[in-house]
């Protein structure tokens, strides 16, 4: 449960052949949230890198409004799962209760805790970031994602979510994209210096859906370049919150679905 | 909201130029799940075949035991998204909502409305099907799979999941992978004649998550293969389940994770 790859013995298949072999699987884990001592949600995540998931998902989720409102204060690992007990301010807890007795009068499950179908789409916070990017950044880090996947190259089916500046790329791995992006969230706050969404745009290898650009606009993200394909509200949210949504990221081309604008030779 | 597929227009960049096209992009709606006028969940999906994943999602999630249990009588389609109504047993019914009431007591939001970390694991029942497939078979199945993914081919990025049987191959797409499969699990019910598990095998275009291993079990699928990873999670559930799971199945080879005794070549 404290590692992030798991050896198993398979047996592998090939035409009429058959060899068993060691092989590298990820680790995927019910990991709890829980603030102030109240529990929260369950996401099933890799568990590696779990002080950045904490936190991101705390600011991705709108929990906190910054990441300095938001305070780890246990790490509990047991054989059922990971506990992340965090601490946040009064209010917060207090909007956040309000927020779960409304959901509860409606229905038991859902969309991570979100029970009807009006709060299935949560309002988006509208994106400012006066980031400004070139093909040629894209490309170099598309380019130097790829060998910075060091679970994905082990185990294979990993998620990565980066962020690139002028410090470099940023990259977190999980078994969920979700969960890959609110570590990188994560991480970019908990940086040396902290990394503000102004610096630099991020990067998912997997596909740009609903959760995926909420998330990113929530934090502040200006540009979210997505390597597979956009689902149509990705789109309508990106365009609606002013990210600039670009996918289909592939070799030296992308398509752009919103605010081109940010997106220098698109100029 | 009534259509799997929707235009956009795309700006595409590439090297140095740009062009506006026409894209298809796949729909991502909430569709939200009620039974028996009471809201259990809201997912994320696409909204096509959404008889077949309204009977599989239940299936698969236990919440009936078996399909002749679940009868839909209402789709409402709003600005907000699908309602999907449906009947089920005053009995079945009845222990949705004690296990609802329980999970409230603990949170109001989490993994599908599991809400606490044991929760999270909940048991899986044991697979009894007495299929045995071939390798040659598999690889047909696979083949034939990628000419029935009309929605993918379309927009990219949609999952699919298929059951193959002497019948052919039953195919059901989704934005969602856990959606493919449920909608797959609902197919096979709603075909004439239906198709048990014991019929044939399934194969899904995604990983093998907990998740994915799960629905397949409760719906009594003896054979699960999985074109990308595996999970660790993915694999203990699937060797506690009695289930043959069978991952990395590209080109004409594939690995075993859980009882090989299904697959004649491995004998």
């Amino acid at each position: 449960m404290n590692e992030p790859l798991h050896a198993v013995r398979a047996l592998r298949l090939s035409g009429d052949g058959r060899a068993s072999h060691d092989d590298r699987v990820i680790v995927e884990a019910p990991v709890a949230l829980l603030y102030n001592g109240s529990p929260f949600a369950v996401m099933m995540a890799t568990p590696d890198a779990l002080e950045d998931f904490a936190l991101g998902f705390a600011v991705s989720e709108g929990i906190v409004a910054t990441p300095d409102e938001f305070r780890l204060v246990d790490v509990v690992r047991g054989d059922d799962g990971i506990a992340l007990h965090a601490a946040i301010p009064q209010a917060r807890f207090d909007a956040l209760e309000t927020r779960r007795r409304g959901l509860e009068g409606r229905s038991g499950c859902g969309l991570c805790g979100v029970e009807s179908l009006q709060a299935a789409m949560r309002p988006v916070p509208p994106v400012t970031a006066s980031t400004r990017v070139t093909m040629p950044q894209i490309h170099a880090a598309l380019a130097a994602l790829v060998g910075q996947q060091p679970l994905n190259a082990l185990s294979g089916g990993v998620h990565a979510a980066a962020f690139a500046s002028k410090h470099g790329l940023l990259v977190r791995e999980d078994v969920g994209r979700h969960n890959a992006l609110d570590k990188l969230i994560g991480a970019m706050a908990r940086s040396e210096p902290a990394l503000r969404a102004d610096d630099g745009f991020a990067v998912v290898t997997s596909r740009a859906s609903y959760e995926i650009v909420h998330k990113a606009a929530t934090a502040g993200i200006g540009v979210l370049v997505a390597i597979s394909a956009p689902t149509d509200l990705a789109i309508r949210t990106a365009q609606a919150a002013g990210l600039t949504l670009a996918a289909f990221a592939r070799g030296d081309s992308l398509n752009v679905y919103s605010h081109p604008d940010r997106l220098e030779s698109a100029a």
